[in-house]
């Protein structure tokens, strides 16, 4: 990272970094792909898609998506349903210089909320 | 389509519906994947994941997505580009009774502009 | 439209393309807003956004945006929601020479379903 | 934020998570509304929803959008753009505990890029 030319805009260290990077990827997620439409059967090809996206970013070691089969609801006259934020698992892992963050969106059943959270985050807090 | 629970809110004939249908699978393709992160290495994903979402769709007989490759755009010091509706090249077949629409979304040099047209349309016009 | 440099890649007549525009615009909308976070107090302003924003599209004589205030889930820790199919109600009208559709989407109850529809279509069935 | 139900949820400080969370809020703007329909008529009221949107997710204190006319292109035969994201200049302030984050999302012309990046971060390193 001592030669990213964008870290010179950057306030703060590389673990405030890595965790600002998580959450760009999380929000990017979820509202870029929100609404498309879904079955049990498009659903490999769709989280497929997600993780290949993801990965091309900067910052990303590696990312995993899953779309809860359980949770699609599939109704109305042609029996298909579209893609909530509630359907998705995401873990994604950012590195910056030596700092590292996991994010994750997942829905939390006690809060009835699809939660992103930083799962994991190390790495000096001073720049 | 004689049993479709749907057919009683339509005005307009097969024909139309068919019409009307092509466009909203070429309108939703734009809006729903415009934004998504993209390489040459992530662009076949993206194509497999579309067409699989638009088969799901009501009346869909068969649908193919090209990401233009030449006029991708790798930018910025992450060497990655965005989906725009210029890069997407796509057809879709829908059949409505006995009508059917063939809608095409391709950008057009002449136009410069990313058209939606209807490249071929047959049916009765009488409902 | 005789000088619309675009006619001379549409098949079918200006009924026909006036029925996909209507299609065209509606597969827009639901998949370009959907996903927005959402509160009552947010709901007018993405109101007047989408119908902004559809007025600028080609051969739209008039739209007409709706969210249902009373169908809308506010929910979890934070209290908000976001925009579904199932929220929007649009009307919008499309004009193609002497042809006009009237495309709807919402949600129709019996159906369980957020319909697109043609709610009227007229003009010459012959180009 | 001690009453903050989601925070078990989390790993690190609340300076980690102002710095994800103003990620979060960048990365949800970017790819929910990159794609929408624009003019310089239409752009005020697309501001003006962002903002109401942003506002009504968690720990924003405040939101600033503004997309840039003078790179708006506007093309093809009927004269309109669509919102990509190097048009778009988002300022995001975000508060966790007594820790706070600025995070901006600019085009910026010598990396060819539109850049998220922390333009301010401050709060206790320890948790």
């Amino acid at each position: 990272m001592a030669d990213d030319p964008t870290r010179a805009y950057f306030a703060g260290t590389d673990r405030d970094r890595a965790a600002f990077e998580a959450g760009i990827k999380l929000g990017s997620i979820a509202h870029q792909y929100v609404g498309a439409p879904l079955t049990e059967a498009s659903a490999p090809s769709l989280e497929r898609a997600i993780e290949a996206a993801t990965r091309v970013q900067p910052q990303v070691e590696w990312v995993r998506v899953r779309i809860d089969r359980k949770r699609m609801q599939v109704r109305g006259p042609y029996r298909y349903g579209v893609l909530t934020e509630d359907l998705l698992h995401v873990e994604v892992a950012v590195r910056v210089g030596s700092a590292r963050a996991v994010g994750t969106l997942r829905y939390v059943t006690e809060l009835d909320y699809p939660l992103m959270y930083l799962k994991a985050i190390g790495g000096p807090t001073k720049g």
